[in-house]
């Protein structure tokens, strides 16, 4: 299975990144632009065809190694 | 209007933090783990309450600052 692991920072942690960004659209004259946040996304093909038991599998990746749980949310999106 | 922009290298370009996670899953024990592949997501405010103008200008940032059009893809999503 294919599985999308989206990571984003939690609401009110700071997103230096993110404020980057804005301040540089800003600076390009994009002067309608709000807060910025940046993200990411990994994409992992799972060798595992039982959908619970991908979700479980990427879940327990996610714990161990792919997000940090105190400043980040983390969604996972199977796919066949 | 909020804008999501998710942006993914093309198929072909070498991810070096691809593999560097891919790796480090190994190393941990998870065995069935294939290819990954990171992107980003970034996630804007936009003052702007038309869809199809805000999509042309999230479109220029991306042209401009956001994406490399030549190693990156990217989809954008709008929502109120």
């Amino acid at each position: 299975m294919k599985a999308k692991v989206h990571i984003t920072l939690k609401n009110g942690v700071l997103d230096p990144q993110g404020k980057a960004i804005a301040s540089a659209l800003h600076g390009l004259g994009f002067d309608g632009v709000g807060e910025v946040r940046q993200g990411k996304v990994i994409e992992l093909q799972v060798n595992e065809t039982d959908e619970a038991r991908a979700r479980e599998q990427v879940e327990a990746m996610c714990k161990k190694l792919l997000a940090n749980p105190v400043m980040e949310n983390y969604t996972i999106e199977l796919s066949a």
